[in-house]
């Protein structure tokens, strides 16, 4: 798992939930100019969409269809609430981090009723608690979830979930922004109905559009429903099956570059591969983290492999404004903290990152503590 | 203004509304992975949003914003419709061409009350037909008009019609997609509020993102008004402004692209260096195009110089399909025609291209109309 010998750009390697580092050669992919209509774009976007499904085990044939929409993740959740609630529909958001409380923001403002199961930031989503919740709400049409809530890195039980939604009847989204790519899952028994993510996220394309993959019955079914335009996946699917083309302008460079992300994905073995990846990183990282004395804010059997939330040494030398812009400064970008209850710091295991590179990034944050004269107690490893 | 020596890739030109051929040198900026939050990255934002402002001839001091927004100019365009019109409030649409029906349709699938004051896809919208619409409908608060009409290649009458919405005191948006950045105007004396155009078209970088650049009064009376989350105007400025970055993932090396394509908008003499080339295209094809025998959609003083129409030749032998092909595989992408009365194909002017390129266009059209055995009458040149 050395690095491979694809150059790669003179930029600080980015340790962060996205965009990511991307190979030289995914981004070599975007210097071309092919018309929207052009067939050969026309054939890469009906690959890139067949590849999609195949990573999540699925195909045309078994009933599921990947749509692809302009902008960015956010854009593409929200593509899929205001394509699928009904009219008189009510979304249950699993909610235990910003990811989730988004969900819930945007339904709102389509003026879609919601119920919140919410969760400490770190604990999973209880799903005794979903089934209450279904339970006693029968207005309920729809139950969204986020996979890995990027506040924190946790990972949330989408497959117990999912069994519930359908038990229940429900259509099921599941927000797999920072986990689709890179984490083994079974779509079909988790029974989603909607999963979405972004270019620029496991898959290593950079930022520009979003997809999701869809149950054909499930999409099917939301005619009607769009409240936007723009980012009516409905009508986003119609227009892709009909001609292969978008119905707007597509971000032509950035489904260059992802076309290409998904051949070094496969040839990385696939999300399994790229998972072993991600978890030596992980391993690597928080191995050194421990040794210096940093503790992570999830519990160990919580923690995700592919971004780890760090609390603040509790010596008041460390400030984290200076400690960022000191690892910035050597070269090394890493991530401010989002969960509310404690201060905490992320770096992210996702990209085009590999063992070497967590194991720079340790020797850099070990320098900045020593510039900074921050003493940390180096913990007991669990 | 000869074809500098810059590298270009190898991509056949293409002569359509866009995706357009960009240089080289604005892909080569697209590869880079810098971080969302990266301090570079956030000065290139500002100086982006900077220069649009210059672009349009307006600045912060002078109260105008230039917001960019994630997706294609459809995305933009309903940005300001679902984030401006106020909650009971109507907008104008005037429509010659799909581009005015498609504002049309995007407020209405907004439930925002439309009026729309039609003129044929070969004409100008008549401001005296939008005075009196305004004069018979004072219900109306809003008005939005496309400033080149991408159907047909038309250019409407931006001023006139911006004049009037001021008399009658109506927010004024103005859809310049294909003309912003090669057209000369007085942004002010315009009385534009809110003007929207794409990162892919005059300014010549790839898709990705659109922008809007807004009155900076008239951009703070919509909070509250906006109809999403993921194309509220207002809110994407208001984080743009508090710490550079952008609410949602930026399409980051799309925004590098365009920084570079700024520069090379400047070095070519801003708009009218911009605009003299393209004039310089359109005037070669289309003497060339008229000695073959074709006729524009157009009235020739109504014609602008950003994309033309043709009619199909008479003769039986002409098959637009098979044109396109043989064209295609000559190397050269023009476009199908969009107008609903005529049955016409477009070629475009915009984009990195040269009247060498509207020249080798032309020798691969007289050869394949020889190859068609397509004969055309030279018309009468006006």
């Amino acid at each position: 798992m050395d690095r491979p010998a694809l150059p790669r750009a003179a930029d600080k390697p980015l340790f962060t939930p996205g965009p990511l580092t991307t190979s030289q050669s995914v981004k070599l992919a975007m210097l071309r100019d092919l018309g929207s209509r052009d067939n050969e774009f026309i054939a890469i976007v009906r690959q890139v969409r067949d590849e999609l499904l195949a990573l999540a085990g699925v195909s045309q044939r078994d009933g599921y269809e990947a749509v692809l929409m302009q902008g960015s993740g956010t854009f593409g959740v929200e593509a899929v609430v205001s394509s699928a609630v009904p009219p008189h529909g009510k979304l249950l958001v699993c909610s235990n981090g910003s990811y989730g409380e988004r969900i819930a923001a945007m339904a709102k403002v389509h003026r879609i009723p919601v119920a919140v199961v919410r969760a400490p930031e770190d604990q999973p989503i209880d799903p005794a608690a979903v089934e209450q919740a279904l339970k006693s709400d029968p207005a309920i049409t729809d139950v969204a979830i986020v996979h890995c809530e990027t506040t924190s890195g946790i990972l949330n039980p989408i497959e117990a979930v999912g069994k519930l939604a359908k038990l229940y009847g429900k259509t099921y989204f599941v927000d797999s922004m920072s986990a689709f790519g890179a984490v083994e899952f079974d779509f079909r028994a988790c029974e989603i109905d909607f999963l979405v993510s972004s270019a620029n996220k496991c898959i290593e394309g950079v930022p520009g559009f979003s997809f999701a993959i869809c149950r054909r019955a499930a999409l099917e079914t939301t005619a009607g429903n769009a409240r936007t335009l723009s980012l009516d996946l409905l009508a986003q699917w119609k227009g892709l099956e009909a001609n292969g083309q978008f119905r707007f302008t597509p971000p032509v460079q950035t489904i260059l570059a992802f076309h290409q992300a998904l051949a070094e994905l496969r040839q990385e073995g696939g999300v399994a591969g790229r998972a072993a990846r991600y978890r030596a990183n992980h391993a690597c990282l928080l191995e050194g983290m421990n040794a210096l004395g940093f503790e992570e804010y999830l519990p160990r059997h919580l923690q995700g492999y592919l971004i780890t939330s760090f609390r603040y040494p509790t010596d008041p030398n460390f400030q984290f404004d200076e400690f960022y812009t000191r690892l910035n400064d050597q070269g090394f970008v890493i991530y401010p903290g989002k969960v509310s209850n404690a201060d905490c710091f992320r770096i992210g295991h996702i990209g085009r990152l590999f063992p070497s590179d967590s194991k720079a990034l340790l020797r850099a944050i070990a320098n900045v503590l020593q510039d900074m004269g921050v003493e940390l107690q180096p913990a007991h490893v669990a």
